[in-house]
């Protein structure tokens, strides 16, 4: 058992190497080498289209015991290629985020200081089994002069391998170092703990995947980690809501898509809106599927309403459920965000510009919006072209993480001979 | 003995807990408040003058056996606790870095986005015996709208609380919550392990120190760490730099002071030059006292330089000696830094802008300069007015971390009613 600990631990050191030296290369590539590079591994994933689905068959027929979401999550066609071949190209397109100069000044002493982007350096990326991420997390990287070590779900590791074949041979004609993308070499969960021990090794580790997954690899790692764990995302509808709008940016929030992190969980209302707003917004989203658990003031209102138990807002329920508490104007709201919240994204629906800017103030989650659906929090939608994650961390990058945030900076300082006094 | 330990991280949560709720409240207070809190308790620095070179007497009596240089670091003098209170107020004449809007764009479908610099919350300070830490880094985390527990070491004690009592008198005056600024409650060095387990209850771990401190620190701690290990600084001398403007440098970046971190600790020198300038280049530094650890090259031109062992061009001096080795061009030196260095501070001397972007783009170190002193590495002299350290890691924050680098940012997300489609 050591010895096969000892050896995997090996394994990653050797895989973590190589990345170091690529990293370097790549993080002085040249835009047009990193943009051809994703262009050719587009071109692959569309050349080896049949050997892709193959591998995901082997994949799909070694783990029979699967739920059905669980199974449609890990199955890959000839559209989810395509899509990935089409992502890569996207990612093309975006500029360069490195070598950007982000600040530049002078000092009276003459010297110029500049403010640079430049890759992060060696990043794990630790994954459940969604082949996709396979290719769009490198895309990432890549664009953003990072290494990576990828670590997808042990179910998907034929479609992994098969998708990380077309990245080296993107790689390759591009004339970049094929170690600049990684899969793990080995399914065995023992490489994932080495990941979390790699410090000095990997600089960076990106969790994708439910709570479980991304806690552990939160608790145990080593190295920096840019992740959320949950995302219990709370629109208010203040007293001086437009009810229209009211109605229309909760139905979008909460059941535009459930499983999304930036999906609404809990409906806050103001008590003095409260009689008259929320049986309509309770009717609408009945009527589009969706549960309820209420808490004594909501219920007084909508006595049909289930009553939520002490748990229920504190609970993440990515599906079509809503936690419901009628407050007391925005220090109230604000407070039950502080005991309840994820820190992730919180929305406030009022035509009062005073009520809005105090709720935005005294916020601390990555983001907060007034008069928008909480499922805009998307690198996407933020118009970052794509993103790796969303971040509820209080260092280095919170939100979308695209390619921009995937960088660190450095200082330059152009001088003329200057001494320190 | 896990009676003891449990009761000391029964204090460390308290402590932790209640520098949460204060780092809430001083998150929103407004400039002024802030700044008449430092003002104050600069002012009360000064009226508690006796108290507080007592306190120091008092710790400088307990704790005879201490080196001369360590002595000195935790003497205070009238001098020394006012150049303290002058420190708080010019961190009070700073701006405001809380609630700066970082970027800001609008999305096709109207939404406008704003990133803002928000403080990080809640952060942990663990230093050795220099009593004014107390005082800076209170003074820069006020001001940046975060909480602080400070952990000195634990001979200086009596001084920092006395220091820290005019802190909370500060806060007191500003009617601004004493909590947010804190000593450790005990001098037991269980107190430091509990700040380091301390995920979710520190946000940010900051040591200043030695590199035994640093280096336990950043391989403890389960919290986020901004910090370095070392300044290991080269100055490379190009084969094209001016041998007047090399001579002045590097007797400023080796002997200006000796026990920086941005202090060079290595000469790298181009063959091409070194025959004609590497005797006058150590004839200088002789002069200020400086001694040589060279390698072979340097030596059959230098034969009266002791020869570097293995490891020496892998150790930080922090004292009057140099490290020399000739190098075969920029692309010899970049890799001597890959070698050796520390990701801190390198410099290039040349007259050839070709060679010195060679060189810049080659770095990943936090701070690359071209014809100046590394001595300059310190925020100060970046213009940032004070700093809490430097850091080397490659996440949020790179080289002086002042003020700015002490936030972190969010979102706000500005609609008229948007759904995502």
């Amino acid at each position: 058992m050591n010895a096969i600990a000892d050896e995997i631990a090996r394994l990653f050191e050797s895989a973590a190497r190589a990345a170091r030296a690529a990293a370097e290369q790549l993080g002085r590539a040249p835009r047009p080498a990193k943009d051809a590079a994703l262009r050719a591994a587009a071109a692959a994933l569309r050349a080896r289209m049949g050997a892709i689905l193959a591998a995901n068959a082997e994949d799909l027929a070694g783990a029979p015991g699967l739920s059905a979401a669980y199974r449609d999550r890990l199955t890959l066609t000839p559209a989810r290629v395509e899509a990935m071949a089409r992502g890569l190209e996207e990612v093309a397109e975006l500029p360069d985020p490195v070598g950007r100069t982000l600040a530049e000044w002078s000092r009276p002493n003459g010297l110029r200081i500049r403010r640079v982007a430049q890759p992060i350096g060696v990043i794990g990326m630790i994954f459940e089994s969604r082949p996709n991420v396979t290719a769009d997390a490198a895309a990432l990287c890549l664009k953003s002069g990072n290494a990576v070590i990828l670590r997808g779900g042990s179910e998907s590791l034929r479609s992994a391998a098969a998708i990380h074949a077309c990245l080296a041979e993107g790689l390759r004609a591009a004339g970049l170092p094929e170690a600049a993308v990684q899969v793990a070499p080995t399914a065995d969960r023992a490489f994932v703990g080495a990941m979390l021990r790699g410090a000095g090794l990997l600089d960076l580790i990106i969790p994708r995947g439910g709570k479980g997954l991304v806690t552990r690899v939160m608790e145990e790692a080593r190295v920096p980690v840019l992740a959320h764990a949950e995302g219990l995302c709370h629109t208010y509808v203040h007293a001086a809501a437009d009810p229209a709008m009211a109605r229309r940016l909760l139905a979008n929030a909460k059941m535009r898509r459930t499983g999304i992190c930036g999906a609404t969980e809990t409906l806050l209302i103001d008590a003095a809106v409260a009689p008259a707003l929320l049986p309509v917004l309770v009717a609408d989203l009945r009527a589009l599927g969706c549960d309820f658990r209420a808490d004594d003031r909501a219920r007084a209102i909508c006595p049909e309403l289930p009553a939520a138990a002490a748990a229920d807002f504190s609970t993440e329920w990515l599906d079509a459920r809503l936690s419901i508490a009628v407050v007391d104007g925005v220090p109230a709201a604000l407070e039950h965000i502080r005991r309840h919240g994820s820190e992730h994204t919180e929305a406030i629906v009022t035509e009062d510009a005073a009520a809005a800017e105090e709720f935005l103030a005294g916020l601390s989650s990555a983001v907060g919006m007034w008069n928008a659906s909480t499922q805009f929090c998307d690198g996407g939608e933020f118009g970052f072209g794509a993103e790796i994650g969303i971040a509820t961390g209080r260092l280095h990058a919170r939100g979308p993480v695209g390619l921009e945030q995937l960088c660190t900076y450095r200082y330059l300082v152009l001088g003329t001979g200057q001494t320190r006094p």
